[in-house]
Order: structure tokens, then sequence, then C-alpha cells
């Protein structure tokens, strides 16, 4: 199975990583177009996050790491200077978006990086920088594989998942979390049907797992997000799989909105409710789901669609990006290390180890 | 509180009903423009049901009985071959949507009054039709006036209601059903807030509720379905009220599809899920939700949107315009004859009477 390089590091020449360039797909395009972005400064990449013109928890954390990068080529300074520069474009990049945790994660430990390289020369700091985000890109990819390999051992038996969203290869470096079980399995030869949720507002189900599902070959069937207690009703889901965009220490998950609510009726028709995201998205400092900052998105993004108007202009709007969803409502979290069952406080902590 | 009109009679001479036509507001167009459709076909009006132009169960049983109006005015003939004329035309509108009961049972007033004037001379009989009708619109605003008046009372304390697609003044000739104890609360001098869910996939809830309520002066926050359970959980939701497009005997409600789902949501969180319908919705001969008929609709109602494409072509689409709620997740059903509490088996019977 070929699948989308999502967010990649282009050198300009062979030998070394620096200078280069960020190649990504631009996922406000699809499905209509197949658009790469070819982005080499940190503004036009944070604009490019902000927009969703790239998304995804794991995608985004290892954009911004090349973000890092393309701020380091650019300058003309180094030693403390550059360092500096480094780390006010980390600081302007996570002020892209608030609520998924893998960007402050990348950002930190090109921070880290960077500090540790300080007493290079500055074609060898940049290097340095370089490796470390291609460190995180290549992690991330073997993360969703081993993501996808323990999701598997939970998909046994199990013929129809719902997903909700977009957390599969186009939300990654390649892979997918949510998705990775479901192309492992795939690959294995074994068949699986998906149901999509649409995922108003910004339609990433629609859009992009509709898309990269059929794009490898996996029998798919897109509902509206209003339709999901229905398949469940008539039992044709099997389990809810979903990513995060980050999961408090005691288990609680935040994701795309919707997902509380899907939570919910898969209790209510006793459907296993699982999550599947790395280790990075774990975010073990904040104890339970209340702490964690909600991201609100702008009126438009619900009262028009394809530049036309499709509500009054005197309703008042509300749009969460996500919600969170309580630890109590979740079967399994999958990540790299394994499937953590409740009670989540030991199981995550466990898993970081 | 000066509400549309959304579907009339408009006779072309004084001092008689026939000839004339149907103005129906086209609300495939809301809110972008406001444009009056003039019908004076049996043909132009079952098109304008099939593709929602004219929706909302009692909108659509007053216009086909001025339906059969058209059929009987546009013909030359008398007698038995006129009568047969407008039965054709009563099953000709008959199939044009499969779930909504409203549509039968007015078809099926129109021709018990067929039947009985069969023995007039041809402009008597046509009159009488037309005088049908008109009383079956007028008794659809006293209805919804009633509705309102028995709605009110479960209202007392509330401050926030949520509402699914739309059941207001556009879905019925004037007033509305769940939406009427709103009108008749603000009319009072309360203040209301109403949550409205945008309804996918042709939006009802962002297109006509939202623009109805903003019309009247009332504060209403548009949201995405998805987002229902989240403002619950914030404890934003003190009610949810909803039309019907069928309920039987047991209470089980169609409506629009994503309303079971709220249900089930309203329920985990304790709220208080109310359903308004007048008693010609209630379909006593049909004794549980299973025998309801749902009417599936055509794929690019979820995979285009104004044109574009949001979807791929490959994948597959699972598009219910209905679905039912079962009465367990019902608090009550409120008619024209008051208010129905389980078990409804019982009660709907005696509102019936």
């Amino acid at each position: 199975m070929k699948l989308l390089k999502t967010v990649e590091w282009v050198p300009a020449a062979r030998g070394k990583f620096v200078p280069g360039f960020i190649r990504a797909v631009d996922q406000t395009r699809l499905p209509g177009e197949m658009v790469f972005l070819e982005i080499r400064s940190v503004e036009v990449l944070r604009e490019a996050i902000k927009v969703l013109r790239i998304r995804g928890a794991p995608a985004i954390g290892v954009a911004a790491a090349f973000g890092v990068v393309l701020a380091a080529q650019k300058s003309k300074k180094s030693g403390a200077p550059l360092l500096e520069e480094v780390k006010r474009a980390a600081a302007h990049l996570a002020s892209s978006r608030p609520t998924a945790v893998n960007l402050f994660w990348a950002l930190g430990r090109m921070k880290k990086r960077a500090a540790a390289s300080a007493g290079l020369p500055a074609n060898k700091f940049k290097e340095a920088l370089a490796e470390e985000a291609l460190a995180i890109l290549e992690e991330d990819r073997k993360i969703c594989r081993q993501i996808g390999s323990h999701g598997l051992e939970l998909l046994k038996g199990k013929k129809s998942i719902l997903t909700h969203c977009n957390a599969g290869g186009l939300a990654t470096s390649q892979y997918g979390t949510a998705l990775a079980p479901v192309y492992l399995a795939c690959e294995k030869g074994r068949k699986l049907h998906v149901f999509v949720d649409e995922t108003r507002p910004l339609l990433q189900g629609a859009r992009l797992t509709a898309w990269e599902l059929t794009q490898a070959g996996i029998d798919a069937t897109l509902i509206c997000d209003n339709m999901a207690a229905q398949v469940m009703k008539e039992g044709r889901v099997d389990m809810v799989i979903v990513g995060a965009d980050r999961i408090a220490a005691n288990g609680d998950s935040a994701n795309k909105i919707g997902t509380y609510g899907l939570s919910v009726l898969a209790k209510a028709h006793k459907v296993p409710f699982v999550v599947c995201a790395p280790t990075t998205t774990f975010d073990l400092k904040t104890p339970s789901g209340e702490k964690i900052p909600i991201e609100q998105r702008a009126r438009d993004e619900i009262t028009t669609f394809a530049g036309k108007k499709i509500a009054p202009d005197k309703v008042g709007v509300y749009c969460p990006a996500f919600d969170v969803t309580p630890a109590d409502n979740i079967s399994a979290i999958v990540c790299e290390n394994g499937v953590c069952r409740p009670p989540y406080k030991k199981s995550l902590r466990r898993a970081c180890k």
C-alpha cells in the first residue's frame, strides 16, 4: 500500500540537508485538487497551519520542527544571536494553534537540540536542527506503524468501524493514527468497512478521510455527522476509532469537535470507543480534560460555504474546534508502546516510560 | 410578531376561490434570497415538494391539498371523469415523499370531500375543493397556535432550548410546531435563547430556522450538528424541542435525520426531549417506528455543495432523510389537544378523540 507523504523536507542539493524547503499537501484543496505547497518561510508555514492547509496533530508537529530549520537557514547570524532567532521562530510557531500538544512537544525538542548545538559553527548548527527535525519525521512514521500494529489486535473479529475527522495518513507524516490499524489490516488482506463522518464544519472526513481511504482501495461509506447514531442503531458499527490532539493524565482526550458526542452515542449503543495517538499527544502535566484549552474558530467556518452564505448575518455562532471525551467513555487508548486500558492514570504513565 | 405566510392560495378574482394559484416561499433559496413561487400545475408542485422548495410535514400537507384544487381547475371534464382526474392527481402527489404522514392525511381529506361533492356541477365541485383546502390551511394555523400554547407550559423556567432542522413557521402554513411555543413565549415578553442545529445535509437549521428566528428578533446561536453534545455538556440546553414527520401509535417519532442521535444525547445529559406535532402527524395504524418507511436521498446531497465537489467520487454514501426516535427517549409529545405523556399508546389515542 503506497501512502502519500503528507509533509517532507526537500534539501536543495545532495549531501546536506540545509538549505531546503518543506513540501506539504495543501489539505484545503482536497479532494478537488492535489496541490503540493513549497514552504520556505516561518510566516508562510504558520499561516498554512493556522488555516489548516497542514493539519492533524502529528503532521503539525513535524511541520513545525522543519519550520525551526527554515528560520535557522534564513538567518545570517551565528552563535547566541542565531539561537535567539531560532527560539523566536519556535515561539511564533507555537502560537499558531492552541490545542494539539504535539506542536509544543516538537518545538520543545527542537529548542533543546538548538541549545545543545549552540557551540557549533552556524552551518553545523543548522544541519543539526535539520537532523533533529528529520528524526522527528522518521519517528512519527515508525510510531504510526506501531500504533497500527497494536490497534490491529483490537480489530480482531471486527468488520466495520466508524471514524471522525481525519486521523489518517494526511494527519501524520504518512501512516495515520486512527487509520493505521485499518491500513495494516487491509495490507494483511482483511476486508474492513469504514463509516466516515463528514466532520463539519471543515469536512475533513468527506474531503480527506474519504479521499485517502478510497485512494488506498478501502471500502468506505460517507455519512453526515448526525447519521452516526442511526448506523450504530442499525448494528453496522463494530468499533469507533478516532485520533486525539491532546490526552490528559487521566485519559480525557481532546479531539475534533463531535468526538465527545460520538463517544456518548457509542456508549449508549455498546460500541467500543478507541483512541489512537502517539505518546507525544499525552500531556501528563495536565491532570484532566477541563484544563485543556479549546480553540474557537471563526464564525464564517459555519455560516459560509465555498463563498456562499448559508446562514443569516444576524445569527450568533458557537464554533469550538475541539471537545473533550471523558476517559469514562474510552474503551482503550492505543499508542506506539501498546494498548492502554483504564485506569488511564496508571496505564498512560506506564506507556510513556 | 408578524410571521411569513409560507404557503397560501391566491384566487384570480374576488368573490370566488377558483381559478387561482399556490404562492409559496422557495425554501431552497433562503437565506440568500426571498423568492415566492407561483404554482399553477400539479407537476410543478410535485417537483417543488420533491426537491424541498416546499418542505415541513404540515406545509407539505397544505400545499398538496391545494394541488388537488389545481388539478380540478385545469380539467375541462365534469362528473365522474373529473372525480377520476382529481383522484389521479392526489395519487401522483402522494408519491412525492414517503415519510411524512400529513401529506397522505391532507390528500385523503381532499378525496373524501371530492367524493362527497361528486354530484355538484363542475364549478361548484371545484369551489368545494378549494374550500376544503382553505379549511386545512386555516386549521393548520390554528393548530400551530394551540401547540404553542400547550408547549408554553413546558417552557416554564427554561431559558435555552435546542432545536434540529426546521419545525418553525416555514414548515407549516405559518406558525410552526416546535417553534410555536418559542414564538408564543417571546410574544409574552419572555427572553428565550435557541441553539439551532445546522442540520446536514440540506442545512434547514442554518438556512431556515436561524433565518426565521432572527427575523422574529429571537436570540439564536447556530451550531454544527456535532456540537450539540458539547453545548449540553456545558449545561447550556434546558430542553430539546423538535417536530415530527410521523408518530407511530407507541410514540416512536420519525423526524429529520439526526433527531434520534440528539435524543440519545439529551437522555445522557438529562435534558428533556419534547416533540411538537399536530395530531395529523399521528399514525395510529402504524404500531411502532420500525414500520415507518424512511426516505433515502441522493448521494450528491452529501458529496457536493453549491456545485462544488466535497468528497471523492469513489466513496459510498448513506443518506437517510429521517430517523426514528424511540418513545423511550421522548419526555412529552405536544399536539393541538394538549401534552401527551408516556405511555404514549394511551395518551396519543386520547389526544386524537
